[in-house]
């Protein structure tokens, strides 16, 4: 995420639109994709199986549980494997941070997506956020952004928090002070949750991971104590302006970090961002094969509304 | 099963065998499908996969051993998901009876199969049943079948039974003693296997499921003894009608409820189920994503003959 | 492998170049194939499901670790299983050697691929290991081969070193001189690997199976000491001829058979090996398929050149 200049941000949210529209398809029958997925993710893997069938793409699958990766072979051997094999699109989730740094530079021809790696980035992820947020309003600049949660172990906090920023928008953190460290404070403020409700157009959750939670410092943690300080009930949403949006990347915590009701309030776009990823991964999918010609309207030229 | 009319398993038989003669064909391809195995069941996932492919759909891949239903999220979330995510059909098998109890009168447009759950129901297999029956005879009415078998812990023995007797056949029970509950009584007499063998024009077998006998109150109960007394060998073959059918929903187990010899005697019609199970299947489908359109004699109209 | 006529070894490899070369193509949509892999492999896998993919053939899952065989189900009444429900092909992987002689002589029309028994056969590595020889130089006749690993544990070493002989190379080994069984000694001499290096046209490294090492005899037997003695480094390779070729059917240990700088050094075709695989596995199901038309040149004559 921290490579992509506002321009690819808004071409990749474009394109993704377009997809999302009709306004353009795309037919890459002769093309391969794996998922390999080291790390369970159902969502995030379904999203991009769907993303590549509806290009046209062929998939093969890949059980990564039971690979010769398992067995001592290198990522770079695998995947040098697969691209001779002719497979053009490796889609990669690792429970390792930066595994792609193993991969860049070498003898590869093959085409490389992140699909999250450890605590790091999550592209896809960032991506669908902030397509949702433009779709929704049309523009980022001056938007008041409240993301609340653990911070510290997320995929897209920093990114999304980021990227914002640079694109216009002025982001507030929320949750436990543990979580908001340096890197965050160098963004935005903390704010307790009813103030962020109260003030934010959007209201973006992360998901509170209990495995993580064992080994904090603040033992008296739970579920219940935390819902009543950070979650969001329909008593917060109604301090909500009346066109703030409601984020969570899921999968959801009800009860935990959201309220039964809330999930699919008016105020929530959690499903449509779920929608909307299908679509920004065709996006970045289409981008990286370079395929330029479009069924209808190839002329087309863009506009990056940077309001 | 026990919501479906008459009329409503007429219909589907006569899809299934027009499918099955080529008669009608079915382009779907721009619809997704996803097989949500939360049981294992090589079987009926292997014939929902081949349905799906004759019909154009795509498939979605979805490792129910590892997805976040297993973390604690609720079948709803997961299926809202991948509804959200563009799939159109989701087939689900799950241990827990009742599982799709949670998941109708909500919020969703997805279609729902329900592939087998718990002790429940397992509506595509009674429903293949039916039509291999229906298309060796051509009618229901005064048919007499004999089900022998763990009655108690199929998921089929109950609906079949059911739907028969409304569909004018006589229906049986054979087996142990104490698979033979009150359910069953309400249906038809218990007798033994060499009556059943002589007078049966269907001799229905149930696989027996010796890690359910383990618990058993019948502690004597061993493969050889039950073969003795309850399978189906050459002899009792021998005492059939000439035009006596043997059925099996499969697994078998050879050497207990069935001999080697009879599993693909010319009265055996176990492969031709599974066969046929494709045929249902696409049936099913066809007729909840609800295309109207054949390739072929679109105004046709269907007769459905109880005689 | 061993009742393959020079003849059919010769149809495979030319089908299988004319594949590659884009001179052919074979569109069968209305086809399915099901890869039964009972032990892992990656490579094989993949390579067979995008050989299938290229052949326009539908894929059906089987989850081999959770399957039915795994409950006791036969392997014949597996495969009938699926041939009943349409599949037209199996591509069957098995720890047990000779696993497919269960499956012979039965009553099945579904064709059958062994994609590796036990310590067995391997034919489609095999096949693709002589294609990428003959594509390098055109003919068999007089080529001198040095194979060099853990012959005894090889699913390839016999079958290779057979195949080249009837096809008129002259066969030589290398390594563990507890690996070169009666079998071996019957085909060529031991040499050491400096005079393989320097008088062979074909290098080809088999993979040391530590798992397998463990319960050898030469308790002193460590990675480093197989490298410096046995391993192919940069060294070595100077002393080999302009033309030699150095081959490997993966997974390789880096640093253990042969040095990093060695995998993708000019004289390696070990990633070539994995390319031809696909066109090679292409070759098989359609031979098997019996697909005889083509999209071009339906009525070309192959030249079966045994120089």
């Amino acid at each position: 995420m921290s490579q992509l200049s506002n321009e690819e941000i808004f071409n990749l949210i474009h394109l993704a639109m377009d997809f999302k529209s009709g306004k353009i398809r795309s037919n890459n029958s002769d093309k391969f994709a794996m998922n390999l997925f080291f790390e369970d993710s159902t969502r995030t893997n379904t999203s991009f199986q769907v993303a590549e069938a509806k290009l046209g793409m062929k998939q093969i699958d890949f059980d990564a549980r039971h690979s010769s990766v398992n067995k001592g072979e290198s990522l770079y051997d695998t995947i040098k494997t697969v691209e001779s094999m002719g497979v053009n699109l490796a889609v990669i989730r690792h429970k390792q941070d930066k595994f792609y740094e193993e991969l860049l530079g070498k003898n590869l021809k093959i085409h490389l997506i992140n699909a999250g790696d450890g605590t790091g980035q999550h592209p896809s992820q960032s991506l669908l956020d902030l397509m949702t947020i433009y779709e929704r309003f049309g523009y980022f600049e001056g938007l008041k952004v409240g993301i609340i949660g653990d911070l510290k172990h997320s995929r897209v906090a920093h990114s999304d928090a980021e990227a914002l920023t640079n694109l216009g928008a002025e982001v507030n953190f929320g949750g436990l002070k543990e979580w908001y460290s340096d890197e965050f404070k160098a963004i935005g403020p903390h704010m307790n949750v009813d103030e962020l409700c109260q003030e934010m157009d959007i209201v973006m959750l992360l998901r509170v991971q209990h495995e993580r939670l064992a080994d904090n410092e603040n033992k008296e943690f739970s579920k219940e104590s935390y819902f009543k300080e950070f979650g969001i009930d329909m008593r917060r949403v109604e301090m909500m302006k009346a066109d703030t949006m409601i984020m969570h990347p899921a999968p959801i915590n009800r009860g935990v970090e959201i309220a039964d009701d809330v999930v699919e309030c008016n105020k929530s776009y959690i499903f449509k961002q779920m929608e909307n990823g299908v679509y920004m991964r065709m996006a970045m999918i289409e981008t990286l094969l370079g395929v330029k010609q479009f069924d209808n309207d190839p002329d087309q030229e863009r506009e990056f509304v940077l309001r």
